[in-house]
This record gives structure tokens, sequence and C-alpha cells, in this order.
């Protein structure tokens, strides 16, 4: 259920028995010779459109574009600042609190987005305090890694062993593939695994001259459509379980 | 072709031959009993996406959320402030900017999008001027609104007349319906022609009081997927052309 | 009536008797070799004092600096950055709203400034639905240009045809000289109608490669304060009439 | 001379000779029962031209609205926010640095102004470094106070003694009568020297508790047209001297 | 050695011999019925200035107020928006930057701080980028979070077992007593372990529903400054060692 | 009483019989040759809490860098643009505002501070008054600059004569001698007074041309710990007289 694809009445409808919403967040960087530059929001999308066909939740509109400054030598890497993701999430929550949504599920896909969400959540409810004080609603909001439960972590593990990677990851790839036979690329374009150890980065030059071809650690070229979609079911079906907890939280 | 579905070298091989790209700008607002509340940003995407397929030239991230303050009264409605939206369409232009873009095609779908493009689109000159001086890269962008070319305004008139109205027109919730029948909605939900004056609204609670069910002026009932289909043909079409004079500009 | 030349007890007897109020908004930058740098602050003044005339309505004080970033490469054109405009108009705004006026009328000499008006009452109205929710005040921001009315463009078009120009207009340099005799300068300056396409123009860098001495298809040597004072008194007839509409509306 | 009555090639013209300009910068805020409500802006603004007569000195257009938060509790008065103003400053700065304006002269009627004047000339210089580095321009902000210089002070204390008071003070009163005779209200409406203390007040509550009708210690009523002129020509001989002593400054 | 107990010339031979810097990060925030308002203000500094002694390294002044907006129901917390954090971090690491440091180890005692952190970093590289391009320092900002690395860990463990907890911990207040015996409160105030399950909180509300005294299932009463000194030299000792690391790293 | 050494009953104790706090606000700058960097936050921090002893006050912490833009080319100065210093003086009074804070005295040692003080101080009464209106919290804030008061002016003339300079003045080294011996350094280092004349000052290289080696006529080099103790107990005896005028005010 894409708010998208909805209209106001059933909008209207859907608050009468959930307060709940999900928001996939995803970026536009590179993601190495083969993985196409949408990968994260691809997968944060369709990740979230797989919890919301389970959980009977809506979906809010993507975010496509994230923070990927350090992504910025590599052509077709798009970044917001951090300041303007933060403003856009926060614009997202006080939007749809406006008309009774309180319980935010972020799927996220792509590592360099959690500070921003987190300031966002924050800047959001202290704004809610010092606007409405006592009568601000009760916000609250949750950010999901798409790839991190353990559930998918041991998937991941039994497709692709350390070949995995952690940026450009034969995983994201994979999911990509699944969700769209026009993400597929020529395998032969990534050598084997690349080198660069994980999370060892700062700025766009720096992650360039460790990471020269832009992946970190991956062999995409493990990746298939079927590997995606056994990800994607793993993912799905984990996600939806933990969204139903938050729902229920007290 | 989208950027989301290209490679880091691919777009590298693309920059070689051209400096253009499409940037899809839609919203996320209702759109009245029966129009789907991503109506503008499904119609901005697809007619971006048609433009691109036949000017071979890359389509950026659509931005699914715009400026709709004045529909807030309306449950499901999102906007993003003004200064935030000038935030997200700056980022956009430097980081592309980064990489050797210097064309902006903006494809837009919602009227109340435009100030805060052109604003930013002088955000984005002026600091370029300031931080770059004369070397400054000679961006260039423009906004084109999908429904407003003259060719498409006639088949608009011809299909319609003036039950098309000014928001949830016809026009647009057909639209929709091509680009994906899980946008067709029950058209008895709309009753013929809604009241109200085109243009004449201030803010969210003046917007509701004169056009009670949100729409302008319109009666999307009248709307068919293959009326979708001629106005998609015809937009792409025009606009296709004016995208090529905008690159070909001096 | 000027606000600046009104005591506080005398704005409370305005109050009485009216919401409204007139706010002339111009910009300072080069209007070609003969039209003075201040040409639209002073047509957006002049033609704002003339309605508060007739329509005993008060005057805000002039935004003299608008959005003229693309004609920074001209000596002494000034700007404000859209977002620093944006808070301008934003603050003109809350502040007069505190006090009880509710309908803003902005007479407006600059197309530049046109997004940053628009985005700043959006800014204005989401920040009152944010803070004051259900009580906020029902304020309605509205530009009229004061060159565009239909009555105007004749007379423009009766007295100077195609060399009236689309930048340093015949007509607004007329209105200048009409305004203070000290803005007449040597027409000998402008050579006869000067090349270019209006509105056709991206940085300030362009400007100035398609518009090499400012001016925009005008020939303001055409410019008489004979002229200046038919088309004030023709603008600030017909913008009083619209000005009273504004205020009736329902 | 007004850059607003200035041509474009007059002020490249202009350049060759100086590289100095005066900023007159005012408020728009209650000046007690019979002091109108311009007077700051209409105090900067004489006084500014004044001094460019003398110094044969450009003059910018006039920041009428400044920083009176403090006023708000009366009807009428405006206020930008100290962000507001500071970026409005900024703004004048950089803008005319880029055309080669060096030494920036601020002729201010209004104590509140201060704080962000101060704060804009470091956030300037401070830009300047950050983006030019070794080759910014020798930009160079000073604020004079119009009413402050001891030359002034002395004429002050002859004319009014005491009763001169602080906010809407005897001195600034007359000045505005000189400037226009629309100033002049009918001085019964002032009883004798208001009561308060000068400089005391936080916020716009407190501001009039302290001071109900919205003078400080002034006795208004006695301010002349006369007065007036010899304070406007005392303050403007004292500033051009100081002005010229800015320019020769090494 | 700390930045504010050195002189300009010192620093500058200090430059000659190291580009790295350490700065503390705490906040001001409820710490339970006995944990003290700055305890993570005092760890943050103690261990940086440990670092500091066994590294020769500078220290920088603590940014004692972080990001705890949800601790804002209890009195005495304060707080910075995240954006302001942001914006704060980001003038530290611009300022320091040019005077030619280049790697930034910030020792952190609060999580809440760790989103606005890693935004700063980003926008402070994106800004370096923006303005300098190829010629911008190649600046590295870490994030180090004192009670966190394993070696530290183990000795909590070994200190408190479960009873240590994750807000107003044992191990924090124990380093609070060691540094300063001002900091030692009567701990018959709290009660044995504070329920709570930890990270399970939202806005600020939220966090007192769940954590009725403020502390997340811990028992400060356990703290000793022996306890303390034992945290301290493991800390510093490991962290001291992760600094050199740091700066050795290519 | 430190805020940083309280438990927050310990606030909740203090609310009931104050509702004023100490905030003091230093700088982390050059101090000439061989005065300390952070002479300013020394001195303020080492003033407010003595204030805070004789005046059972609480002491918020010290914001240790402020706006030392004009210090900027001697290593080691540091400086928050105007902006951010106003958005942490604004996120400070906020925070302890919503705690019931109502007076803020600011104990401020470093001049260039002021407007950005005063500026977050309008800041904070505007979005107050807008958020709030009418039940805003009485929210009032002072500025008191240590060395300032006549009773302290006359012991540092007393002491030094014109050799006290105004900046890296005799009597702030003095005071941080006092504070701490760390402080002390090497007297010779500081040739006898230095050139340069107060307050004449634009950007960070015209300061550093007119100072040279960053003192501003002053003699450092007569500084003493003793001159130290008696200036704080001078200031000290001084503030805490003002402190309590501050609170007893109506």
């Amino acid at each position: 259920m894409q708010l998208q694809q909805s209209t106001c009445p059933e909008v209207e409808a859907y608050l009468e028995r959930s307060r709940g919403i999900l928001v996939p967040v995803g970026s536009t960087e590179q993601h190495g010779p083969m993985g196409v530059i949408g990968t994260d929001a691809i997968c944060a999308e369709v990740v979230a459109r797989g919890i919301g066909e389970i959980a009977a939740a809506l979906v809010a509109p993507t975010i496509h574009v994230g923070m990927s400054e350090h992504h910025m030598q590599f052509a077709g890497s798009m970044t917001l600042r951090p300041s303007t993701l933060i403003a856009v999430v926060h614009d997202y929550i006080l939007s749809l609190a406006a008309h009774g949504f309180e319980r935010f599920f972020f799927v996220n896909a792509h590592a360099g987005n959690i500070p921003s969400l987190r300031a966002a959540f924050y800047e959001a409810y202290g704004e809610l305090r010092m606007t409405r004080g006592a009568e601000a609603p009760p916000v609250r909001c949750k950010i999901v890694n798409w790839s991190e439960p353990d559930a998918v972590k041991e998937l991941r593990s039994e497709l692709f062993g350390s070949a995995d990677g952690s940026h450009a990851s034969a995983t994201e790839v994979a999911l990509t593939q699944f969700a769209d036979p026009a993400n597929i690329k020529d395998a032969a374009l990534d050598p084997p695994v690349a080198p660069g150890e994980p999370g060892r980065f700062y700025d766009s030059r720096d992650f360039r001259t460790r990471h020269a071809d832009g992946r970190i650690a991956s062999n995409p070229a493990l990746a298939t459509p079927e590997a995606g979609q056994r990800l994607f079911e793993r993912a799905v079906d984990e996600l939806a379980r933990q969204y139903a907890d938050f729902l229920a939280e007290a």
C-alpha cells in the first residue's frame, strides 16, 4: 500500500485502524563498476513495499537521495548535505504527524544516512515540544537497516561468505537484480573481491584513494536475482515482524 | 535511462556525449476523492522517463514530495517547507554539477513547486559565483510543466473541455491511470465537476473552505487510461523537442 | 498613508477599520546605460503610495533590495539571496500579523522577486499552522506586478510599442522620471532598442553575454516624465480596484 | 548621491575614485504617541544623504526595518529577527564588495540594530576568508550612530536637556519634522516627560510594562523642525568628517 | 596539554610536530538521583586530558552541552538542537583546520551526540570540497566513546556486572567521583538497579515514562572513586593507543 | 554551585528558591606571546564561579569558544560564526527556561561575543513570543563584562596604568595566573607595551597587520597571580552585588 497510490479518503480510513507508516530511505551513489547508482534507493523501496504488503501498512514516498558526500569523487553520485537531509526527514515527520501518523518506521539502505536520520528525529521531537508542549502528539521514529537483522546476515553469509563486502555488496546488488532485470549489468566488469577495509574512510578523496573502484571488500559478481529474491523474502519477513512489534510497543 | 539504473562507468560515458539531465519534480498531496496522493510525482516521473527514452537522456531520481502547504488540511498530504525544497534542489544541482552536468531540465507536475525551484536555481548560481568566481561551471536550469505546453493544452481541451479543471484535473488523473492500473479508483466517488475558482486560495484552511473535496473545478471521473496514454505521448513528444532545444542553446 | 509616517495610535485607529496593508517590493540592479539602479524600488514605492492615497490604505516600508543575482556582473547591482529575501518577507508578514493585519498586497516591480515572495508566503502560512494551529490568524498574501495589468499593458503598447522591452523598459524608466526629475539621464546614452530575447538567461555571466549593456529589447530613450505620469495613473487606478477586491474577498 | 538614482556607468565611474559607501539603517517601530513609526529609518536616511552630499559619496538603499522585537507590543512595530537582519547586511556587503566597494559606513539610528550589524560584519569577514582566502578583498565595515557623536550630544543637551530622553527622543522627533512636515503630529498627544529608566527592558512585554506609552524618559513635544535642522547640520558635518577619516585610514 | 593553557607560539611549535588534536564532547543532562548533571562533560574532559598527557597531544576546549533532547523532562538538563551541535562541531573543525590541524579525535561521552558529530564531519568535508576543491586540506575526523573499547567494557563488567546499566551508569558516576570528590553524592538516593530496557525511548516524555528516575538499568550506588580511577587508567591507556594509530594511519 | 556538579533533584530544590543562573562566556583565541589561548574562557569561568559562591547561585557550563573571527590569523585561535554562537546561546536559554529558569546573567570575558549574545537574546524573546504568546515565561537576559565595572577598572588602573591595554591585557593575564599556575608563562616573551590603537581593526588580516604579536597596547609581563587575586575579589564582589540587583528587579 503506497501512500502515493492511495486517495485521501483511503488514508482517512487507514488512520482509523493504524498510526504507523513505513518510510524507505536510500541513496544515489556509485556502487562500483557493476552496481547501479540507485542501489540503495531501490533496495529500501522494494523492501519497504514488501513489508507494507505483509503488514497492510502504508509506505511513504522513497527518499532517493541520501547523505553520500564520501562518494562524490565518482561520477553520478549525488548527496544531500546532512542539514538538507535532516530538513527533509523533519518535514516528512511533521507533515504526516499533522494527520495523525505517530509511528514512523524508516527502512534504510545506506549507513551514511543514519546520523542525519537520528538528528532529524530529535529536531522533530524538540520542535514538537517547543511548539506544542504537553499537547504534542506522541511521535516515535525508528530506523531499521534492511540487511542488518541477524536473520538476513545469516543468509548473506551463507550466500556470499566474506566476499559479500560492505559497499556495493553482493547482497545489495542481488536485491536490485531481483527488483528489476534492468539492474543486471555485466558481472565481468567487477574483478573478484575488491580490496579495502570496511568502514575506513574520511572525505571523498580519501574514500577514492582507499577504494579505487568504489567497492569495499565486495564481489558483486556473485550476485544473482535468485539470491536477491531469497534476501528479499528473508528481510521482509523479519522486518514485518519488527514493524508489528514497533506498533505494539507500549 | 535512469540515473538510478546506471552504473558509475555508464555515467562517465554519458558525460562524454551530453551535459544534460532531466529531473522529475512531483508532490504528495490530496487529489480529490478519486485521484491518488502521488498523482504529481507519478506524472512527473513517467513523463520525464518518456522524454529520457526519446532523447537518450539521463533521468535523475524523482523529487516525490514538493511544496504543498496549501493541501495540509487533507489527510495524507505531505509538504516540504519552501526552504527545505530549495535546499534539496540546490543539492541536486551542485552534486551533479560536480561531475560535469550543466543543463538541468526540471520536469515539474505541481505549480506549488515553481517558486521554490526558481529560488533554488538562484541560490545555486549565487553560490557558484561566490565560491568559484570566474571558474564556476556554466550551469543552466530550466523548468517545464508537463501539462502546460500548447500542444498538450489543446489535447486536454479536446479530451475534457472545461471539466478538466485545475487541481485533481482529469488530465493528471488520466496520466496516472495510464502509468499504472493500480491508480484507477472508482469514478463514482467523484461527483461531476467540483466547484471552485482556479488559483484562488491562500493558506490550507482557506483552500479547504473553498474547495471542500480537494478538487478545483475538475471532473476526474472523465479520466481513462487511454486518454492518459494520448496525453503522455503528446507531452513527451513536445517536451523532448524542448529539451533538445535547451541542449542546443548557445 | 505611509506606515513610516504614522504614529502607533494612528495605526491602532486604522486597524479598527481595515486589516489590509500594501507592501512595495523593488530591487537595486542595473537598468542599462540610462536607467537608474533603483528603478524597480522607485516604481514599486511610487505606485504603492499612489494606491494608498486612493484606497486610504497603509503602505509598509519599501523592500529596496530584491533577488537580482542575474544582474551581478553589472556594477552597483545588489542582491539578496533568495533565502534572505524569503526571511525578510516572512518577518514582514509575521510582524504585522501580530498586530492584526491580515491582507497583504505586495506591489512588486521585479519579476526576479516573485519566486522568493511566493515561497515566503508559504513559509509564513506553514509556520502559523505549526505554531498556532486552528487559532492562526487568516493571513492572505497576494502579489501584483505594477506594470502587468491589462490596462497598463495596453497603455505601454500604445506609448512604446515593441520598443518597450522587458528589462530597463521604457515604461519603468518613464515612471522613475515622473517620480523624480533626478532620475532623468541623458537619453543619448542608450542606443535604440537593445537586442536580446526576453526571459532568456540563466546565471549572471550568461545574462551579460546575452544582454551586453544590461537592457533586454528595450529603448528607454523613448521614456518621458509625461508618459510616466500616464502610466502611474493607469496603474494606480487599476491596482486600487484590485486591492479593493482583495479586501472584499470572502 | 543615491545608488538608487545612479546608473550602472555612473557607479563604474565612482568606483574609479572611491571604494566607500554609506548605508543608512533604521527601524520601523513605535515612537510614542506623537513620534512616527518610521522615525529611525527617516533619521538614518536623511543623515546619510546629507553626508553623501558633503562627501560626494554614494548612499545605498535604506534598511527600513531593523531589530525591534522589544517594541512588538505596540501596534505597527515591525521587526526582523536578528538572524534575518544579519543575512540582509551580509548580502549588502557581499553584493557591493563584488563590484569593488571596500569601505562600508553604516549610518545607524537604532541601538537595537547594533548587535545584528556587528554580527553580520563578522559573518561576512569569515565567509570571505573561507571562500577567498588570501585573495579576499580588504572589506572594512564601521557603524556610526547619528545622534551619538559628542558634537551632536552637546547640541541635544543644549536644545532639550534631560527631557530629550532615550527612546522617542525629542532629538529624533525633531529630525523627522525637519525631514518632512508630514511627520509633525499634535504635540498635545505627548504628556510631558515620559517616565522610565533608560536601557532597562528585556522582552516586549517587559518593555511595555516599564514604558506604557512607548517613550523612554522623553518629551518629544519639545521637538521643532528648526531644532531638527540644527541637529541635522551638526550630525552631517561631524559624520562627514568621520567618514573622510574612515576612507583615509591606512 | 590543553589548548586553553597554551600560548599561540606554543601552538605554532606543536604544529611543527603534530597535526592531531583531541576534542572532548560531553553533555549536560540528568544522571538520575545521585549522578551529577555534568557527568558526560566531566568524563569526556578528564579522559581526553589523560590521553593528552600520554600522547603529548593538544586538547581542545570541551563541548559541555550536547544533544540531550530526550532528557528534557528532568530539571537542569540542557540540550543543543542537533542543528546547533552540528554548527558548533563544524566551526571547531574549520577553525582548527585553518591553522593546519588535520586529525580530529573526538572523545565522546554521550551516545546522543554521535549523530550530530557524524553529520558535522560530512558538513565540514562537503564544505571544504565545495570551497577549496582539490586544495582542501585532508581533514580526518574520528569519534571514540570513552567507555566503549573492549578493554574498558571488560573492566566495567568486572566492577559492576549487569548493574552498570546504560544511563547514569555506575561506570560514569565512578569516573566523575575520581575526577572530583565534589561529584560524590549520597548513594542512598539511588535505590538498587533502576528498571528499564536499554536504548528504548523516543521523545522526552517517553523517556521519563519508561525511566522514571532518569537512570536506565543502572545502580550507580556501586560507584567509588577507586573504581573511577581504574576505569580512567584503562580508558586512557587504550584510547592513547587508538589515537596513535589514528595519527599513523596512511 | 556548578550545574555540572549538581544532581537533578538538587536543581529542583534550587528552583524552589531561585530563578536565576550565571552563564560564563569566554573565547579561545590568541592572547599575545605569553597569554594563554583560553584566557577569556578561564576568566569568565573563574569569575562566574566566584559570584556563584557568594550568591549561592548555579553556574551553567562555560561557553569556551566565542566569536573570534578577527584572531584567526594566529595559530590556535578558534571561532564560532556569529550565527553559531547565537544558536548556542539561544539553546542555552530555551533549555533552561523549560525548567523554570528566568533570569540569565551572562558573565562575559570577550567583547567580540557581545553582539552575538544580544542577538541571541532577541532571537529567544521573539521565538517565545511567537510560540507561546501571552503564556511565554518572563525570561530576562543580561550581560556583564567581568573587567568593566567601575570598581574593577579603578583597580586595573591602579595596578597597571595605561600598560594594561585592551587585548591580552595585564588584567586578564593576571587573572589566569591566579586561576591556575599552569597559565604562568615566561614574561620575557612579551616585550614592553605592544603598540596599537584600541578597538581599531576589521577582519583578521587587518588585525594582524595592526597588532603584529596579537596584543593591543598591553604589557602582560606586569601580570602576577597576586594582582589576579585582587582583581578576582574585586570583580566577584561587585558582580555578586549586580547579580543580586538583577534578581531583585521588578
